[in-house]
């Protein structure tokens, strides 16, 4: 079981006319903000194939704009339904399993499990771990890091017998600077060996990605590479900008960037990105594949609903290769 | 003569298929930016009833974006008349009325006249005082306090024969912090007895009003207390959002809040309400109630326009009392 | 040949009922951000009359985010065909052609060839300079001034034998403040005489122009002195939001304001200057005018796109007199 | 009973050699950060003329940082004996004594008693009152204004009929600004007829006082007008720089400003006030006189210790004069 | 071998008339600013029993400002030879020993080695751990965490099994926060168990700890607890003045604080402390005790040089106890 | 005439046990602070050789904190005789001759007239120009550039035909950021062919020259280029300190740096330099040079009085190009 599905994951071909690598899906936002009676906004979510159809962890702010994620199910990864309430955790590797608020979920099948990655508060975001055989039980496990960190995403496989973690380590505000990280684990308890992994761009070469990254979704195996779609932002005089780009990393250590997009891949342009609770936001969460190599990638959109957006597996890695910064 | 009308105020029922506490009237925004010849934007504005119908007290910043304050009429507290010329301030309880801007103005009726307070600009933002009997004179008074304040808001009737007043101290930016105090007056130009109210939220808790608070519509009496709309701020990392929520705080001494919404009631969610010159911006500034408790909440959006929105008064508090923070 | 054209300049007429001095082309905006295969947005660019036509000087951002100009013609000046490279240039009065990026051309032609002036990378931004016969081949010059300058925006003639350039000092960020000053050459290489020419506005007198201002247009000579479109700053709490306005300058010696319009001509109010990669951005670079006193000016909506609004000289004159600062 | 002494106040001609107006006791200074046995800090403290010596209100900081104000005895006004215990107010006219912390206490005996004000913290720093007559019970009053304020200074009598305070109206933190302001009362309980008084220069005038200024000792009434010395800030790259000055307020009404010093009277410059908790700072908060104009100013030195300062007042009030803003 | 020594430490009795728990040595500054022929100052040191005398870890910056840290050995700990070269790393169990910078180092025994943390520069600071066995070769460790981190403090010996390190969550500049966390190893490779152990207080309770804590000295077994020097930030108006207090944690679970100093047991006072490199700064790295309760602190001055203050333990934890936050 | 003196300029050897590259004059400060009457401070000021003996230009601060440049002169270039009226400009090559203020001149002979830079406040600091032949008339020019600049230094000599200038293009306020760059002058009024010249510092390399450096000295001729003494800055948690360092730039092209002190020369160390208005400030204005290789170098110390520091020449190449970053 993996991000590849046998089963049917989302698809459109590109729209006539278009030269994009990547296309938005024509019903987008697939979520909207009010898609549970106490949501405020559901955005920056994250899906796996599970069973015959499709489950996800989907970051639902409420009313009182309390950060929460909440368990959903899918047969065709478009139509969601998602729990009125958030996920309660149990006691996986330890006790201590406080949680001040939880967001920006992501969820992979690693061996035996799912396993899902968040921010979490305590004592400000670090990256709340926990795993779950069914999406009905959550075992929460100890934090992987000390605050403060946001947008931790693990790889969907062991590397050299050990778990391994992308994460952005920040500060305990609208961080301002932020690059991607890699660490390992023997136990999903301590961490290590951690490494830098990309770094913001120079605004000369890439301004989009010039004041900080994030990994976003999990990565995907391909020959070529770790294939991860990230978010990369750029501040302008009104406000952070979040754009959608890709990269390759090397499979054995991930740490080698083989390729990084220079363009984006997707920046927002229309409304359901432009306007909402945080302006000019596209997020990736989550990318699932079939064996056509067909990708549909989870997005929030505006820090407010959920948007999907569609590409060719062979086309993308092509274009990266050909657009390396 | 007050804040609860005898006559008809503007209604519509619950949109089908709704379970809001607040919904919006369906023809929003009920004055728009360039209603009187001279404006660039006309938000942040105060109704009451008055005579057979309804008198204001508008916002309208002109296109040098010089804010002032102008007088209007309506029947029915939809369509309204506003004058092209702002109010001009005669002497009332000081000669000292300068004045270099004034904004965001409430309106009152108490004892045997019409009150408005505002955001006067007296080397710095402070609250100005005004009274009138007809909406045609007005007559200015001492500032209330000392700059920087903003967001007075009087309560409708002498408590303990005292005028009470709510204010936010501020500084003199976009000031990025701001609770709600209740200060005395025996006469309208000298106050004191100056108490804290409601503080900003912790973020866990109600993280749309952490970053400050400020009172809205001048408080209507029920019998479970003052009932007052308020807004409250989160400082996004694209900006300032501004949402709507209410309180009740205790008749004989309102420095108690009895009840506080822990989820806004309205927030930035329509395009009128999330573009604009200030994007995600709902600012309430008046509230009226008919016999049948009916409330009408008048509300600036996107400091751009005004927009109205309703509730039952007695549906909010059983709410409001099940959802207190 | 010069910013006044014989031939056929854009026009329509004021829209019915509308009393605006300033209004927009019915079909806004003219050039959309994807109008060339590599782009992420146009704005902010500058045209002229070129033989039996119009060229231009777009300013093109990629995907990559990298601000660079690119040379286009139109028969209309509504129509664009705009080059998929940019402009390359050789050397011109020095071997010294270095530039990270170039953004916010003008052009204009004075006595024997065009000119553009943009803001020049070099160590952060300055002001590059460049002259052209045909607009294919381009002559890049020394840069006109040290770091850090934007908005550098030439006379189309000499006076008193000298050229002329207004330009706006700033620092090497989102500079939160701005006036236009004008400086001298006898040869377009050494810059002196440096002069203040307008200052940033009290918040009190006119607030759209309080945090910075900066020149737009290439000046019209009229009788009555330089008329020039420029643009203003307003620091809300939701970020900057930059509108237009026109101003007279002394025709023998520019420093000197003859007037200074208080209101604004124009402000984001549509859709397209609301919302965008920095919302809230009208930007004017360029305007031409026919003999029939009709004025185009070209302007850049949000980061985004260009769009075009009309005004009549005679009129705007009046007007502007009527509503100097 | 007043500022002005029939006994023997401190007292030291000018030094030999010197010109100043203004010249040090050769001694300071005379109250050491360690005079009391929990003190961190000894300074910002007032003195008055008591019985046939001194009493005094000091701020000493503990060594938790805690700031609180302290009675104190003196003979000679230069030798005191502080208390070990701080102030412990009863309730004067009002029950709410609430007080987070006290500092930068001012003493002035008006009518029957001796009042004292002080910055107390109440959800911020604000003017707390007590008054006293006998400096061993204190009774607490209602703080006169909302949070932010600072540096209430009391004039030494009503003025037409009403008491008379000056007051800074600051922010929540290191106040970058900062201008002073009077208010009048009828009952030391409620306060209104807010008038600006004096504001910072401007940088080029008088760079000393361009960031923020305070008032400092209880004004001294003279032929002249009122007489009161001051402190003013200049931001530095290396932090907030305060300075003494002293100006002349119209008896009558004391919002004019009849003489303000452009020079300053007393700087930073021995190292017991260019060294310290913080460094730079000379801080008046209480002057006494003499029958023969001698003027003993006490001031706190780099927020460590106490020193005092002497002047003639004939020749001060000359000096002014002739060397106004 | 252990922070006990057998042999003699530094120590002179409290000066006389001082009733202080911890004194200054009476000839501080023990090692001056150009101790080695390159540095521009050292401090923020660690030393341990050696031998038949001691060794430490000096940070010394030299003068191109570049920080790094040497080697050096006293048989008194007061004289000290610093090696002239800084300390030359192998690898210990990684090949992975980038290193930007190290400053502010600690040093401990545990069961067979002596173990170093130092703030360690890999693309920002965080904690370096290296062993050694003489001092003379150094063998450096993976990181402990990710960036940002500084003040990692091991414990002397394994708790429950495991490696135990305290340490300060930061940011990329000069942090304006920071609390002491506590995180475990099974090998001092992976690290996990993250548990938040002291904050900073609030402002109102001990001001001098109001900013940022950190730890300091490796913590001291004692039969109530480990005994641990700290570091506290306030940030005054003219930068961060830093002091010292110490804590009690629990044997068992240090994430447990039984006591914690309410004042201060040092302040910068003195000149060496209150000039410097960065003024006001008291930072205790070392501790070390012999078997009669004396106990030496090693702290830096003013980012300049290393001073020693000492305390009596027995005395040091009756007065802990009794002056509790 | 140049800054090498026939004559004898101050000098002492390196005090013996020194191996410093760098030493000072054992009786500094040279000037103290009140050394004319209305001065509150005197620094960053420049000598030259003048007739029989010396002339200098020099910033006195008044006690308005009014800053100025006066001229002096001296026999011995140690003991000044200031006049205690500031410098009174007619017209140069310019009747516009505006300053707000006038701070940190330089001074240089060229051909056949002084020629004075200083900061010249124009809305803001710019570089002013005047020339003078006996340093009793003084003829001030165009200002160099644009406001905002700092640091103007002119080369003794033009430079291929040409004025050559280096400065330290600014923001408008405590620059946090700052790069040496130079431009060229046919006739010292239009100025152009600007080239960056030296940047700050990597932290890791060279961490006192990481934030801003600034030219100091007139360059002085050498065989081995243009040998100039230079300030650098960190930003420290507790402001900006400023030191010393020295670059010998290519004589036909001085846009091109051959060698750059890594190490500073001189550092804040001494009392008079930790301790004054601005703490821990070397900042160097001039240096002289006799036939000897002799080099004094004068020297602001924290903005408060004037230093004198020595090297020999051949030592100080020798060193630089041994210790160049």
């Amino acid at each position: 079981m993996s991000n590849t599905n046998k089963t049917k994951i989302p698809w459109e071909p590109r729209p006539e006319g278009s030269k994009d690598i990547m296309w938005r899906y024509s019903k987008n936002p697939i979520i909207g903000r009010y898609s549970i009676p106490t949501s405020n906004s559901i955005f920056n979510s994250a899906v796996v194939p599970f069973k015959d159809g499709f489950a996800g962890v989907f970051r639902c702010d409420n009313k009182a704009v309390q950060m929460n994620i909440f368990a959903g199910f899918s047969k065709d990864a478009i139509n969601w339904e998602i729990n009125h309430e958030p996920i309660e955790m149990k006691a996986g590797n330890t006790e201590m399993i406080e949680s001040d608020y939880k967001y920006d979920p992501r969820v992979t099948w690693i061996e035996d499990r799912y396993w899902i990655t968040w921010c979490n508060g305590y004592h400000g975001p670090t990256i709340g771990i926990a795993y779950t055989f069914d999406f009905k039980e959550f075992f929460q496990c100890e934090n992987a890091f000390l605050p403060f960190n946001r947008n931790g995403v693990l790889f969907p496989e062991k590397i050299n017998g050990k778990y391994a973690m992308l994460s952005r380590p920040s500060d305990n505000g609208h961080t301002p600077f932020g690059d991607i990280y890699i660490s390992y684990s023997p136990d999903m308890k301590y961490w290590g060996e951690h490494r830098c992994v990309m770094k913001v761009s120079p605004f000369e070469d890439s301004a989009w990605q010039c004041t900080k990254i994030g990994a976003g979704s999990v990565p995907i195996r391909t020959k070529d590479g770790w294939l991860m779609f990230y978010h990369g932002v750029i501040n302008t005089c009104n406000g952070f900008r979040y754009s959608m780009g890709v990269a390759l990393l090397d499979l054995e250590d991930p740490s080698k960037v083989l390729y990084r997009s220079k363009p984006y891949l997707l920046a927002p342009a229309e409304t359901y990105e432009m306007q909402g609770d945080v302006p000019n936001v596209v997020f990736p969460c989550a990318a699932i594949k079939d064996d056509e190599g067909h990708i549909a990638v989870y997005y929030g959109a505006a820090d407010t609903s959920v948007g999907v957006a569609f590409c060719q597996q062979d086309e993308l890695i092509e274009w990266l290769k050909n657009n390396s910064l």
